[in-house]
């Protein structure tokens, strides 16, 4: 048992902050950052600081530029980036291309890898993941109607995607679809696409609560998108297998981004709370704000030791199925309140964006949704509870 | 003891609910609702829909033009003006206007309501009502910094107000300020003024989390402002005391008329989940989901019967201090819950603009901090319980 | 809409209220209010002690020897009498006497009634209930396994029954038993016997939580007991559905007297935190008590409007099954809050029976339980909602 | 950073549990652990358990005759021991005693440990702690009104102790008091005396809401008892130093042994759910139980990382007081929800003693107030991140 930081992941996590405060921070006010994420062009700008400072990808194998982290050395560099919701940005390790840089380094063969994960590990372009779909192909992959059917020398993918995060602008796609007849009737295979395609189709860009994703979120149709052979992403009819590879190490990363938040924005409330004064009193001198304050410490502190806990679960090779279900619920939830909290201390000023809490607040909520909402790892962690797998 | 609603009452109930299906609710996805509220332009629509209808001003009484409803009657008729956060506005019952007519209709001489409550009455201008400052002269009114000077033949008024609600394309302003030197030094004093001078000044537009109010949030200025002896409103030095005859039932109206909201968002997700299968049955079958219905449902119940006890408080002629205050933290933090919920079991939807709970969820966050913090609240109660007067 | 209490029931809380203050709270450490609940003959000095004040059976006709209230005079009483948790048994209005009395008003017939609910209503006996099973029979009616077999004359009884309340000393017993064979197989009905018969053993006595029961709570068996056919209460098959017409109204006027319960332990917290020091102030001054408080206030008010709001539908004859199972939660969640905060804020004391507000945290936290605990409630109330039924 | 358990400690570990789930748990139903606690008798028969097991006072040094576990070792043994609340009284690591021998062991002289902590550490007497006072010398220290007066060799101490936890035939005990008068005027002072001394006035035991300390709970006199220099604990005047000294790992050790009642009360709850049926499924199929059994799990989790993580930083010499004060909040709350939970889902029998459930749930509400209350920790834990100190 040792709760230790080796000296070289203290080391880092000093860098990183220091680079989001110095540099990103600062870049919060850009208007490039709009209501649907940052501008591509405002992406490769904050990627560039990063690379500068040698700080880029910290989650990819160093034989494609990146830092060589493990899981636990990602939970001190992911949520020091997270400090600013653009520091992750910068650092090449935001959502959705950093669960497919992940992804693709468990299953695409060299040559895909060379050809997609390459580039992306290097920040030079981006990616998305189409795997929701309107009618609920997201919590539940029963639902999966976006189709497969082989022809001669690959594939041809027919169907509507929605909420695809990141789709304008990407490089390139990793699509889920359900083999239509033949052998394999009803499989879910991956496929990896360019998307510079006629067949691919940016039909609708949602407005949303949240508004840190780069290229925003997005309706797109596939209509008949021919993928061949190769372009199959690891196996025909591994899926579902390969979404849960892809899933669970990502919703940790989520986590240990929205941390990074969490902390921001209790530093900005308990500097608001000391400095300003109500009733004759400092702010923090009200034990209705200081309980707050000590609320969002305690929930701050959960988070962070279920992450730590998880990630040295994958880190001993463990699947980490129930560990990541309960670090998402648990995270997700504390970092929600310790935002709701900030945004009530800082009162009117927490309403606008004159503070980052706001934006903080907005995108934090989603988080209890994506990667499989509140209700669905609860279920799923009581189903684990009670055949007594836990 | 006595729950039934008078005839009259269902019926206009009825009426409005109708018109805000009928013709409010096919205006939400209108681009001239922005991000800092519905244009000027939009909102005169609006009000010529309601006005068509004869459901313009509820809360005015008859010889202004509105339909003389008392508290109670207000209760009943902005819920069902809350359906859609734009029933309010084209009802010509939403804030600041709303609390300003009552102000004004108590407080303000013949000359003054016939200049300034006309036509706010009757919807052709509004109003916005300048109390906030940038350094927390809200909810606690002691840290007042505006000054008025008195000068021959009147004030004149200095300082920077923050949070302004509407201050963009209002006709005219109530302004709160304490008097500099002189016998009244400190005593706090309210001012009406037209708002085309050029020593009113916006500053800037404030980038909120809400987006309901016409004409947005607003840093602004007055510089060296003549106001006129005959624009005092009401008395020199009463402005404290004005605050609480506005604020006690302002609050009270906004509870109503989120309410109205948190109804629509209910209607909205119960509809979602009873359409919408996951796992092998309809959403509404999954008791994580029925449960947050059912809370949703209890949250909605309380709140309503809050708001009529408060409502018939006030319409006995009591000042309704405490039950304000009760109703209002009440209210804001059911109402809460209920668009949190809603926005959960909507899931991915509930995240974007799709449906109007996503901006039903950002507008109700607000309520728990203007009118009143919870905690400011919460502590004026406890005042009252610990001295025994409640 | 009418909120105002009719002066004559604002004259009878009066005076409940003076008489439980000056006569059943000094009453509240006498020895014989065991783990197990009031003696027998506790239960009856406490009885003359209301029948000397005229004050006896409020909920009963007057014929009866009550009051004649309907259920909101009921509501105003018995949160009166709720002020000690002895105040119900003295006033003869505590469960499961109180519904029993209700149920055998409504479905009894005449004989049944002078026989058993004249005895019971003039409080010189008491009675229980028994449809519980060590199975679960009491949540969900369906696991009823106590058979009643037609036999020439009547009914032969055989079963098991568990946390059957008052059992000890009860003058006789409403039994609910399943038709074994025959016609009317599986059928429900609801029997009357005399608890003096050697076929009705009680078989252990429970040892829980709570502690305001007469009688306590017993584990008891039907061993082949005979009931002739007069002694049918109502019709044959008809059990279900008496229970619904018992428990609707049992329900609330279990919340109607746990409302007066924790407005005792407000009472008590309240005016410690006002004398009791700490950290140099009155706790009262300091926000995390004076909020708990402030809390207090909203859930008991809020728990009030509800049960008001119900006994006003029942009053108007509506069944009430919406209105009960909500204000059931309603109020069994906001009183136990009460309880738990109070408790907190007299921190040690509260830990100790020096105080009746450990009682009452112990008692009331069953009542999340009993009459259907919470989940049930939801659920039911959901799949309302979901059918548009609300 | 290394969440694994040395083999020995979990061997320790396994071998607790099985000691507590074989020899234990069934002596839970013995009559000799009342409502005020297991009997001495019964206490010196459960430490004849463990001492033959060779189990007993893991947290004392060999020399003393423990098993000399650190921190660390503690949560991992203590945890297992609260298998059932009965396991640290025969282990011999229950409070007070476990935080006597904890204190003695740093501050006591050879003298005394060889006296006092001998005969503590193997089990053949328990001790008592006398802080807390009838106005309030508990959370506020401030308060403290127990005198001691310098005479002549020593010293005459007076005053009234309350919740004096275990005076009940304990051999001895530690107070804290004040010295009245002469230089060190106001400093507090603990000492040792033994217990068998009529100026020791044991006046009343307290009935409370826990039942899992031998000896009860005492209110209790000091009357003129005159206590010789050397049993002075530690020096003269620094007694608040030294009940840090004792809480801050006090506390922890609490945690770690409701940590281990709330694992049990989960236990038996799933076990409950599993095997009962309502509604046509098993219990936990119904997601409003399943998910109450994974909120549990987290709690029980967030609670286990929160003491292995605070014990590790008082293993690595830290003083640990933002950390106890974090954790003690964090568990305390956390195996609270759990207990209510589990109460919950089993229903009626939850409430009734005939699972432990039931005196769990007790016992562990008094958990948030003993030890600080929540709301003191917030306070101390708010001022300490106000002030940049965590």
């Amino acid at each position: 048992m040792d709760f230790s930081i080796p000296a070289d992941l203290q080391d880092l996590s000093s860098r990183i902050g220091e680079f989001v405060r110095q540099e990103i921070v600062p870049l919060e006010s850009d208007p490039r950052w709009g209501s649907h994420g940052p501008s591509e062009e405002f992406r490769l700008e904050l990627v560039g600081l990063a690379r500068a400072r040698g700080l880029l990808s910290p989650h990819v194998r160093r034989e494609f530029g990146g830092l060589g982290l493990g899981h636990f050395g990602r939970a001190i560099a992911f949520e020091a980036a997270g400090y600013s919701m653009l520091g992750p940005i910068a650092l090449n390790c935001a959502a959705p291309d950093e669960g497919n840089m992940h992804l693709m380094a468990e299953v695409a063969d060299a040559r895909q890898q060379d050809r997609w994960l390459r580039p992306l590990a290097n920040g030079s372009c981006r990616s998305c993941f189409a795997m929701t779909e309107p009618m609920g192909a997201g919590s539940d992959p029963g639902l999966l109607e976006t189709t497969a059917e082989q022809v001669p020398g690959g594939f041809r993918i027919s169907g509507r995607k929605w909420l695809i995060t990141g789709a304008e602008d990407a490089g390139f796609i990793i699509v889920m679809a359900k083999q239509a007849g033949g052998e394999k009737d009803g499989a879910a295979t991956m496929f990896l696409a360019d998307m510079d395609q006629p067949e691919i189709i940016l039909e609708r860009q949602l407005d949303t609560m949240d508004s840190s994703f780069t290229g925003g979120h997005w309706v797109m149709r596939f209509d008949n998108l021919f993928v061949p052979d190769q372009d199959v992403l690891g196996a025909v009819g591994e899926g579902f297998r390969y979404a849960q590879v892809r899933l669970a190490p990502a919703r940790l990363t989520h986590c240990m981004r929205w941390l990074g938040s969490a902390v921001r924005a209790q530093d900005i409330a308990r500097d608001y709370a000391t400095r300003r004064t109500a009733f004759g009193k400092p702010l923090v001198e009200h034990e209705g704000i200081g309980f707050m304050l000590a609320d969002n410490d305690m929930d701050i502190y959960s988070a962070r030791l279920a992450i730590w806990h998880t990630a040295w679960v994958l880190d001993q090779g463990g699947r980490g199925n129930m560990e990541s279900s309960r670090a998402k619920v648990i995270c997700s939830e504390a970092v929600w309140r310790v935002a709701d909290r900030c945004v009530q201390i800082l009162g009117g000023l927490g309403l606008t964006r004159d503070t980052v809490v706001e934006r903080i607040f907005r995108d934090i909520r989603a988080f209890r949704i994506y990667d499989g909402p509140s209700e669905v790892h609860r279920w799923s962690m009581a189903r684990r509870i009670a055949g007594g797998k836990h």
